[in-house]
């Protein structure tokens, strides 16, 4: 029941009760795992340190391709590469079904980590010089949280919304943080929104995988009530967006291009 | 900025302070909808209703498929089959390479329905006539929850666990919902543990990808903080296994099989 430190301690720039100042905090890492199974490629998963074993065999125990622990022959891990090898007794017909059914249904992106590869090689760095108030941002994200209505129904979805220095432009909410975001960046696009002046926000985490789509979509701040991941606040270091995390009440914490927040 | 309805309300057991009664409960719904580009699938997201234009577009555009409303000609929804068809100005050569970086990086399930079809078909109800005490649910999601180490220091990460009468079995936390439940279930499989008097814990919602994993590893008791979805709940219903949401301090809900847990 032992976890290694799944985090790492970044600087940041902390606001509060209008003041400023530089910071630290803790921050959770994501990291790339590509599954084997008999030396095919079955799946990479984007994870936290620590039980890789268990995560593979969990996956497959999940996707209906073991049952128990004598079709498990050998795993191996390569830690630091983050790689891994499951041998089976007997062949895994489900692993090129899996990949067929990955065809046939098409499964959206989910947790993988495609991205590391496609989808950062073709992100060009977001370009705006356009500022925002932090008193602003807060009042934005007060705006959304009190708009979820379904969450404080149902606490079962996550919001997202769409803001400039008016305002909020759109909001959605969905079971799906992702869903959420594409909503939003669709209306954008589907109302021809120029994005520039414009911030994204989130009631959930900003993963590498959100960050990429605001990347995408050439907005120059993203915006959470929650906490980022390390990759993520990398490629917004990277790609020229800033990143805000923890916006709470009077509070929140800058972790990347704070000369975009005006505090 | 309006939106549907995206929850039903539905008959629950509730259990607070010890005392039992029955009540409703507002839950969040989750429906597929399935997305053609030009007359090729694309991809099929489980997600809530409304915005679904909004979200084709938004996932093409997050997917690098489009840049600008321009390149759209015409969308057409079917709602009530949750089908969606967007026509392109000129053709969308990644729909086809979409399909083949699945097939390369393989890229896990996601928040995509392929289960509605796959999955589902595949499942067999859980054989377990274990009971649970309320009480000892709700102490052991408190010991999940002070487990939580890296969650407490960054905000980051959902938790997950496995536990039977006598206590808490493993433990992990990990920035995917999706991963923190394989790694329990992968352990259980490593260790050998029979799943027919053990029941699972994690600190986020219940969807029905985390009940459809729980059904596959013969799990007949779900245990969240959080809320479930309705899908969830049917399918819990339907497989046997009772799923416990909400539960904190001394308050819990038991949305199916209340056979299973003693009030």
């Amino acid at each position: 029941m032992t976890q290694k430190q799944l985090y790492q301690d970044r600087e940041i720039i902390a606001y509060k009760h209008g003041e400023v100042k530089p910071g630290s905090a803790s921050i959770v890492e994501e990291i790339p795992l590509t599954i084997y199974v008999n030396d095919v490629e079955l799946a990479t998963l984007v994870c936290s340190s620590g039980g890789h074993k268990e995560l593979a065999v969990g996956f497959m125990l999940s996707e209906g391709m073991i049952q128990n622990h004598e079709e498990i022959k050998d795993i191996t891990l390569n830690e630091s590469d983050g790689l891994l090898w499951i041998e089976t007794a007997s062949p895994v017909k489900q692993v090129d079904s899996f990949l067929k059914r990955q065809i046939t249904s098409c499964c959206g992106k989910g947790r993988a980590s495609l991205y590391f590869v496609n989808d950062v090689c073709n992100l060009q760095p977001v370009q705006s010089s356009k500022q925002f108030a932090a008193s602003h941002l807060l009042k934005m994200i007060g705006a959304l949280e009190e708009g979820s209505a379904t969450f404080r129904k149902t606490g079962g979805v996550h919001s997202a919304a769409l803001a400039d220095n008016t305002g909020l432009l759109a909001m959605y909410e969905d079971i799906g943080r992702h869903n959420a975001v594409d909503k939003v960046l669709g209306y954008a696009v589907l109302n021809r929104l120029a994005p520039d002046d414009k911030f994204l926000l989130l009631s959930g985490r900003v993963s590498s995988e959100i960050l990429i789509k605001a990347g995408h979509s050439h907005i120059p701040l993203v915006l959470s009530r929650s906490a980022p991941t390390c990759l993520a606040v990398d490629l917004a270091d990277q790609f020229g967006i800033a990143l805000v995390g923890f916006a709470r009440g009077d509070a929140m914490s800058v972790y990347s291009h704070p000369e975009k927040v005006i505090m």
